[in-house]
């Protein structure tokens, strides 16, 4: 496939990621320097570019920093078990949240994998929701300013989905979302779920802005929620966005996905130590030369190889640590192997704390999920 | 519009319907005489032929007589008031309770209206939802046996929806119902609402069978959660069901509906003594000859006079009075004058009673209707 013949729906990616032409073709804007000299104490998903574009982010920032009122939604659709790659936007969202001590609702869609996915039954995707949450609990957001919902048990949702679905017709979800006739009227009806989620906040606390993270294939659901917002039916702000780009799984793929990939290919939370150990070892495509003599000689190429990167954009914050990882292994001083090893430990390290924080959250779902 | 030329959706209907050709088109069965003899007892409008039509009927008729646990569903799609028509499927449902000692389901679609109508605000779909729910309190329905729910205030709503959209293509609903792709994504979404209502004494009290007294226009609904009824995902008893025919307006048209009649073709159940005159004085189609002396020669056609197919229908359940009156209007010895006389007199009585019930009902509410 030619590096130009991507594509992209919010339920599917296929082919090498344009985000150049992204931001073109979805009519989004590059996050600026201007911004960017504002998120110095975010996390690396923020700093680095991982989230590179962007709809009103600045209206966002600008509010957040004249303490108005504002807010940040990030929804999951729940899967069997979670990767690495599905804590991207609530990492930001909990960075952003500590910056600018806002709410955060985080919606959980078991009705979208339900529509989606013939293979999903009603009960394993209301299972699969109650394991995530456990999950999203462990990432530290704050108890009273974090709340989640499950589509399936929060009764408000579906009065609000009928609101914004009577504004949607069927040709638009055809062409927006590129649904087929032989889908079913639940997938087709969801985009007036997923545009309910992104107005949540305003449902609840009355008209401000929300900031919604976002991998850069869900912008259809911003830019169709955006469009309904100002209704004269409905009246709320239009939410911001911040897109991020796909998360490479360890063999260096476009996107870290569970559904066209292997289990081989991605850091599941439940993995234990050893599973990371030999995941990455054997997996993670390497930058590094196929010699030690060439390696030493000629340096590795960090760019390309995802123990690095997954150190830039996860596991190293410390930027001046990670430029002398960067250099030294683009030197040939430091080895694949030792690369491999840093970033094992910062996993493993990671994963240990998750595992024990998953375990409380058990105890705290009370404090952070809707329950009626 | 020639005879054979009327069309049939749930949400319109034009021409002359030829009920036989229904009965063919739609693959229900003509209430035979054998099911006929077992209701004696039962509302003129079962008695009388204007249900004429049915799936399953005997099955469920034969378990309610044999003890097994059965029940009875029918809807209502609010509407700013209710009228006479309105009526057919809950008197039907409340002889059939009185019969049968069964439990009876009403859902309230506020949203199917709210869809399908594109100046009806959610909030008005609301308020209508809380009018008529007034309206069928006061139609004497045993409180412990009697369950109203609205789709915008009954949280397992969108879940059992939910299970059913997933086995309904748009291809489906769009052959079905007739939808068209500039129609919104809730009306598309509904058909699995209504098929959810339609299961809903299952969903509550496991598998047994459901009778649901509609209008034949509805039938496509039924047949739709007949099919979805048996997925080995559901597993439920395919619901039976009873067809009325259109009860005609005053003017003698096919259907009495507010959507594309005016107030003159109704009788409201909100209308006062002097309004009921006028209407049924002045609008009701009279079979009467054009002068007295032809009408006493040559006598009245009972069969295409508007005042007495309501006494038929409606409102004169003794069989012998009724044969009377259609006797002596068919000798000429009954003018239209006196007819018409006899038919005010009852609905008056009819609505006073209505209208002091409706004023009670509004102290029974939580008797009846759900809430959170």
């Amino acid at each position: 496939m030619a590096k130009e013949d991507f594509k992209i729906t919010p339920w599917k990616v296929t082919g090498e990621v344009n985000y150049k032409k992204l931001i073109r073709q979805f009519g989004t804007e590059k996050i600026p320097d201007s911004i960017l000299s504002k998120l110095k104490k975010a996390h690396p998903l923020l700093r680095r570019g991982v989230y590179f574009s962007h709809r009103e982010f600045d209206v966002w920032l600008k509010d957040a920093e004249s303490r108005k009122k504002v807010s940040i939604l990030t929804g999951r659709g729940p899967s069997e078990k979670m990767h690495l790659g599905h804590l991207v936007p609530f990492l930001a969202a909990k960075s952003l949240q500590d910056l600018y001590k806002c709410n955060i609702y985080i919606p959980i869609s078991e009705d979208e994998k339900f529509f989606v996915n013939p293979a999903l039954s009603y009960k394993d995707a209301k299972k699969f929701a109650d394991d995530n949450i456990l999950d999203l609990i462990a990432l530290d957001f704050k108890p009273r300013k974090t709340f989640i919902m499950k589509d399936f048990s929060y009764p408000p949702l579906y009065n609000w989905a009928a609101q914004i679905a009577k504004l949607i017709t069927y040709s638009e979800v055809k062409a927006i979302f590129g649904l087929k006739p032989e889908n079913n009227i639940g997938w087709s009806f969801y985009p007036a779920v997923q545009a309910a989620h992104i107005l949540l906040p305003q449902f609840l606390e009355g008209p401000h802005k929300t900031l919604v993270p976002v991998g850069i294939d869900q912008d259809p659901f911003i830019r169709l929620t955006r469009d309904i917002a100002s209704h004269s039916s409905i009246k709320f702000q239009k939410p911001a966005a911040i897109h991020a780009k796909f998360i490479p799984g360890l063999k260096g793929s476009t996107k870290m996905s569970a559904t066209d990939e292997e289990e081989t290919n991605l850091i599941y939370l439940s993995d234990n130590e050893k599973t990371v150990e030999h995941k990455i070892k054997k997996y993670a495509f390497s930058g590094g030369k196929d010699t030690l003599e060439e390696h030493r000689k000629l340096g590795g190429n960090p760019e390309v190889d995802i123990s690095y990167q997954y150190l830039r954009m996860l596991f190293e914050p410390d930027d001046k640590k990670l430029q002398k990882i960067h250099d030294d292994y683009k030197s040939g001083k430091l080895l694949t192997s030792e690369l491999k090893e840093i970033l094992i430990k910062k996993i493993n390290s990671f994963l240990k704390d998750h595992q024990r924080k998953r375990k409380r959250a058990e105890r705290q779902i009370k404090r952070f999920v809707y329950s009626d």
